[in-house]
C-alpha cells in the first residue's frame, strides 16, 4: 500500500475504535495507567505535529500552542507536559476540537506526503507514527475496557468487539532442541529499535505447550485455593495479592449462585472455559505455572519457538499476549535513536516484563514474530494470558 | 412562594448553572473532595427520589435500580455506595440520562405536591430537599472553579459568574460589650438541624472589624515572606505549607513580569486588590491574622455581631464565607433526626470549622444569620476569606 | 517546697522512671507520636540549658553543641531540629551520656539557684521546666507501654506500676443547674497559658455520671458489634476504624478461649470489668457514649462540676483523663508568651480534644481543675477513658 | 578446615563485627530495608536451630518458644513473623540473652557435628547455614552503616573498618571475543541454588574496562549537573530521583566551603578521589555509564571476563560489588529446593538487578567468580559500584 493511503486507513481506524464511545466515555481516566480515548486521539496526532510538520512543513504553525503542553505524554526533550494522573480532567479541548485538530493534522500531512514524495526521512517518519498510532488503537480498548469495568452498570463498549476463539488443534507438548539461535527482527518491513540488532543467543533444550492456558484452567488454580498459598508466588507477587487483595483475575466475578463472570467489551459475560485466560497479571502468571509444574518461557525461547515452525503450536498471534520471563532490556549493540524520538523505547527498560505474540486488541499487521511488548510486572489491564514451557 | 413554585424555581437554577458547560465538563472530578457536576445532578435528584417519593409515592418504583448505588453520597443507612473518589468515572449514565432523570423525578414530586397539599411531613421533607440542593448548587461552582483551574487553557466558566464587590464604608474596629447572648436559629422559617436549639453563650467583650480582608492586604502578607516563617502558623498549618508546598493563595499566579493574576469562574484575570480575599484555607486566614496582630472571631461573637445590628458592619453575606476559630459542634440540647436523614450534620461534627456569613457562590435566600457552614481547616477551594477581631 | 528541693526531686523522678528499663528499652520508638526513654531524659534537660542556662548562666557553653540540634522537640524558634520520626535512631549519645548530661546541667541549675534566689523570672522558668518535666513524665510511662505492647513476648515494665482503682460510691446521674460559670485558672501557683486568662462562659443545665465508664460496660459496646456499625460512629471515627482495622481499645485481646485481656505496665493481666476503660481514642468514646443513649461532656461542664463541688462525683482524678467534646480552643484573651518558649501550647491549639482529670501517670500534684490535656481524636496510646453527661 | 572448626570461625567472626558496637547500637533500626545488628545475630542463630536442631537433635526443645516467630526472616512455611518493619522495637530479648541464645544453639550444634560426623545431609545444611551467616556479616556492615549515618555526630564504626583500594595497573578498555560460553558454579564446593545449573550461553563481542568508575569520576558527572537532566535516566529513575530529591551518592555531602565529603564507617571523611565509587543504586550506576558513553556488563560478560582469564582485568573482588544490567532470573534447569530452605532464593527473582564480584564488607572466601547478588535498582546502601562495558 501507498504510505498516504497507509496513513488514511490507520487513522481511520482509530476513529472507528472511538466511535461506539460518547464524549464523556472519552474523556475518562480510570487510573494513572491508563489513559482517556480523547487523550490518545490527540496524542497520535500531535506525534505527528511535533516530529513531521512541524519538521517538514515551510512555514509551520502549531494548531494549538498549549496542545504542545497538553498531549505531550513523557518526552522530557519536548518540554513540560500536563501531569499524567490528570489526563481525565482536560474537559477542554472537547471532543470535537480533538477530532479537528486529527482532520487538520492529517490535512497537512497528506499534503506533505503529497509534495516531497521521495523524501526518505519523511516516509520513515510518517511510518514510525502509524505504528505508535497502532499501538495505541490497543491501548484504547484496554484502557476503555478498564473504564466501562469500573461501572456497576456493566456497560457495553460493542456488540461486536473483538473476542479470542478457542483451540483447535491437540493440545501437547512440543520440544525444541535449542542451540545458537537468531534474535531480533530480520526483514525489510518496520520494526521497533527495541528489536534490534539482530544477534545470537543460546538456547538450551526445552519444551513449551501447543496452545494458551485456558479460563478452564485458571479456574482449577484459582478454585484450588491458589490466592492464599504464599508457596505459590515470588515474593512480591504475594505482597501485591495481600496489599491489593486479588483473589481472581480483575474482570472475573462471581454471583450470588457461584456462577462465574467475566466482564468484557461485549458487556458482563458467562465465563468460557475454552477461551484462553487473560488480563493476568505475570506474578498470576508465573504463579500458575508453578502450580501447573511448569514455568513460563524466555522470550527467547518463544521467538525460537516462532522461527523453527513447529507443527502444531497454535495460538500465538491475535488472542492475548503470552508473558515471559524475560526482563525487558536492550539487546546487544542497541542503540537509541538520537534527539525526542530516541526516548521511545531505551528508557523503559528496567522492572518490566516481556510479552510476546499480540491480543484481539492489535491491529491487523502491527505484531510480528520479533515484537517486544513489555509491562510491570503487576499490570493486570492488558489482553495478557500465558503459555507454558519446561 | 408556594412551595411546588418554590421547588420547580430550585430545580431550574441548578439546570442553570450547569448550563455553560459541556457533557465533558459534566463529568470529571478534580479532586476525591470535589464532585463531578453530572453527579450533583444526580445526587439532588436521588435525594427527592430515595428520601420523598420511595416513602410518600403510591406504587413506587425507582427510576433506575442502579442509580440508588451510584448516586448516594454518604448515607451508610441507606446501603452501598460507589466509591466517592470515582465518581468522574460515571460516564455512564449520560448527562442527557441524567438530565431525563431529573425529569422524571421533577414530575413526580409535583405530582405528589399536588395530590398531597396539606401532608406536613411531605413538605418539611421537601423544604429540607431544596435547602440540600441549594447547598450542591454552591458546590457546583466551587468544584467547577477547581476543575477548570487545572487545566491550563484557563477556561471562562461564564463571563457573566458572579463576582465579589469591595467595601464601602470607612474601615474601621467596632467594638462589641458582649455578655449572656442568644445563638442559633430562632424564627419560623427553615433551618438545619444543626443551628438548633437556641441556647445561650456568655461573649467576652470583643472587637471586630468593619470589612473582609481584602486580596490587596492579603499580598502584602504574601510579599512580606509569610509562607516561609513558622511563627505565623499553626503547627499543622505550617506542616501542610510544606507537604504541599503552597506559597500564595490557591488561584493565585505571578506571571514572569510579577504582575498577580487570579483564576476566576471569568477566567485568568489581573487580581484586583480592592476585593475580599478568598479561597484560604483556615490555616491561611489564621496565620494572617496573626501575622495582623489580630485573630479569626469565635461564631458566637460573629452571630452576636449580626444580632446587635451593629452600625458601619458590611460584607456580612454574599461576598466570601469568613472562617470562624469555632469547631464544628453541637449545640447544646442538639439531637440529630432518626433514619437516614439524620445523617446529615452530626456525623461530621470533628475536625471541621466553621465559616458564617455566605459567598457570591451562595444562592440567594439560602443564608442566614444562625448559618453554620464547616469545612476541614486545610479546605482551600471553597469561597472562603476572614475578617478581623480582637 | 523550696524551688531547689523541688527541682532535684521533680527531676530524680524522672530517673526512677527510667530505673526498670535497660538502655535498649529506653532508645526504641514505636511510632512517630512516641519518643523514646532516652530522648526524653535528654529533651528536658536540654529545655533547662536552652532557656535557662543560656539566658542566665554567665560565660554559658552547651554540654555538647549537637545536642541543641537532637534533643529541640518543636521550636522551630532554636533552629533545626532532628526528625520526630527519627529519635529511635539516635543509639548516640548513649543512655550513659545523657544522664552524664542530666547530672551536668542539674548541677549548674542548682548552683544558679543557689547564687540568683531572688530572680524571679528564673524561678518563672525553672518551674515551668519542672512542669515540662511532669508532662514528660507521664509520656514516659505511656510511650513505654506503647513500645513494650508491640513486643510478641508481653514484656513487664514493673510489676508495682500504678494502676487505676474502681469507683467506690453509688452509681447515678448527678444534675447541674449551669449558669454563667467562671472558667480558667484562679489561684496563687502555677499554671500553663492555656489555662488563662480566667473568663465567664454560660452553661446550659446539664447532668454528669458520678464515675468514670467501666471496662465491663464497654466491652458490652464491643460485644454488641459496635465497631462494625456505622451508625455509631462520627464519620471520621468510621473512617478510621475501617482504615486502621480497629475492632477493640487498642491494648484489648481476646484468647482462643474467649477470654479478654489487656496489656498493661505489669504485663499481660485478666481484664478487669470494674475498672475504668481506657486508653480510648476520642471517637472511641463518643461512639460508646451515643450507644448508651448519652454524649461526652464539654470541659465547660466538667470544670463547672468540679467547682461545684458536687456531692457524688468520684473519679475526677488520678484514673484516666477524661475526652470531652471540646476542641481544644485559646480562651478570649489568650496571649503566647513572646520568644521560643511561647511556642508551648498556643500553636497546637486546631484538630484536638481537650482532656479534663488526670490519670494514673499523671505525677502527684501535677493535675488540678483548670488542668486542659489534649490529643488528636484518634489517639489511643494515652490514659484516656471517658464519663457520661447528657 | 574441618566442618566444626569452620562454624566456630564463622560464628565467632559475627561477634567480632558487633563487638564495637553498644546494646543501644545493635537494636536500632534505620528503614524496612535494614535491620538490627541484634536480629542479624539472632536471625541466623534461629536458622541454624529451626533448620539442623529441630531435625537433628534428639529431643529437641527450642531455647525459647516465641524466638520462633520473632526472628523468622521471610519463610511463609515456618510460620508467622514479627513485622519487618518493626525488628527495631525488640528491645527485650537484650543483646545479652541473644548473645546467650547464640552460645546455647552453638554449644548443640558443635555437640551434634561431633556425635553425627558422617551424616552428609547434616554437613550440607550446616555449610548453607554458614554462608547464609557470611551474607548476614556483610549486612551488619552495611546496615550499621545507614544507621550511623542518620546521626548527626558522625559516629565511628571503627577506626579500622574495611576499606577499599584504588586500582594499580593501567586504566584502559579490553576486549572480549565472546562465542558460546558457560555460565554457573563448576566445581567441588557450596555454591547457593542460584548458581546452578550451570548451562550455556551466547556472548557477543564486547568490551570491559580493567578498573573500577572511581570518586573522582563520579564526581564530574556529579557537577555536569546529572542529577537535574532527565536525558541521563531510565524513566523509573528520573522518577526516583525527583521523588526522592537524590543529588549526589547516599553518603556524600559537600560542606559549606564546597568539600566534598563521604560518610563511612571510620566517620566523616575527604572524598577520597581515586577510590572506587560506591553506594550507587542501579539508576545512577546506569546514569553515569549512559553519559560516560559505556553502558552496565551483563552478568553472563562478567562472569566470562572472569573466566577468560583476561590481562589487566582488576578490581574484581573485595573493592566493591558490581551492577550488572542483567535482571535477577533463574537460569535454565533451576529448581529451588523442596520445603521451607526452598525459599532461600527463588522467590525473588523478580525486579531485581545482579551485581556481582565482592565487597569491602565481604567475608574472606564469601564471593567467588559465579555468585549472584542481587537488590532492586533503587537500592544504595549496599556496597555497590560499577565497572563499564561497551
Amino acid at each position: 500500500m501507498r504510505l498516504a493511503s497507509r496513513y488514511a486507513s490507520v487513522r481511520l481506524h482509530t476513529l472507528a475504535l472511538a466511535e461506539p464511545l460518547s464524549a464523556e466515555d472519552c474523556m475518562a481516566q480510570s487510573m494513572p495507567d491508563a489513559s482517556p480515548v480523547k487523550w490518545h486521539l490527540a496524542h497520535t496526532t500531535w506525534f505527528f505535529e511535533t516530529f513531521i510538520l512541524e519538521h517538514f512543513e515551510p512555514g509551520f504553525a502549531p494548531f494549538h500552542q498549549d496542545f504542545r503542553f497538553l498531549f505531550n505524554s513523557y518526552y522530557n526533550g519536548i518540554g513540560a507536559r500536563h501531569p499524567r494522573a490528570q489526563r481525565g480532567l482536560l474537559t477542554r479541548p472537547s471532543l470535537a476540537e480533538v477530532q479537528a485538530y486529527r482532520g487538520n493534522v492529517d490535512h497537512r500531512i497528506l499534503r506533505l506526503l503529497a509534495q516531497q514524495l521521495n523524501d526518505s526521512k519523511l516516509a520513515e517518519l510518517v511510518t514510525l507514527g502509524l505504528h505508535h498510532e497502532q499501538q495505541h488503537q490497543e491501548l484504547i480498548l484496554t484502557d476503555v475496557k478498564h473504564l466501562l469495568a469500573q461501572n456497576a452498570l456493566h456497560p457495553v463498549y460493542s456488540p461486536d468487539a473483538p473476542q479470542a476463539g478457542s483451540a483447535t488443534g491437540p493440545a501437547r507438548w512440543i520440544d525444541f532442541e535449542g542451540g545458537v539461535s537468531a534474535q531480533g527482527f530480520d526483514g525489510d518491513g518496520f520494526c521497533f529499535d527495541n528489536e534490534l540488532p539482530r544477534h545470537r543467543v543460546f538456547v538450551e533444550p526445552f519444551t513449551m505447550f501447543s496452545r494458551l492456558v485456558t479460563n478452564g484452567e485458571y479456574l482449577a488454580f484459582v478454585e484450588a485455593g491458589a490466592y492464599r498459598d504464599p508457596s505459590l508466588w515470588l515474593s512480591e507477587g504475594w505482597d501485591t495479592v495481600r496489599a491489593q487483595g486479588w483473589s481472581r483475575p480483575i474482570y472475573w466475578q462471581q454471583d450470588e449462585y457461584g456462577a462465574w463472570h467475566e466482564f468484557t467489551l461485549r458487556g458482563l459475560a458467562l465465563l468460557d472455559r475454552d477461551l484462553p485466560v487473560t488480563h493476568l497479571s505475570m506474578y498470576e502468571a508465573d504463579a500458575y505455572a508453578r502450580w501447573a509444574g511448569a514455568r513460563l518461557p524466555t522470550e527467547a525461547e518463544w521467538e525460537h519457538a516462532v522461527a523453527s515452525d513447529a507443527v502444531g503450536v497454535e495460538q500465538l498471534f491475535g488472542h492475548c499476549w503470552q508473558w515471559t520471563s524475560s526482563s525487558y532490556a536492550p539487546y546487544p549493540g542497541y542503540a537509541a535513536a538520537a534527539g525526542a524520538v530516541g526516548e521511545y523505547n531505551g528508557k523503559f527498560m528496567v522492572n518490566q516484563y516481556v510479552l510476546r505474540g499480540s491480543s484481539v486488541a492489535t491491529p491487523t499487521g502491527h505484531a510480528r514474530a520479533s515484537y517486544r511488548n513489555f509491562f510491570p510486572a503487576q499490570a493486570r489491564w492488558q489482553f495478557a494470558g500465558l503459555r507454558l514451557a519446561r
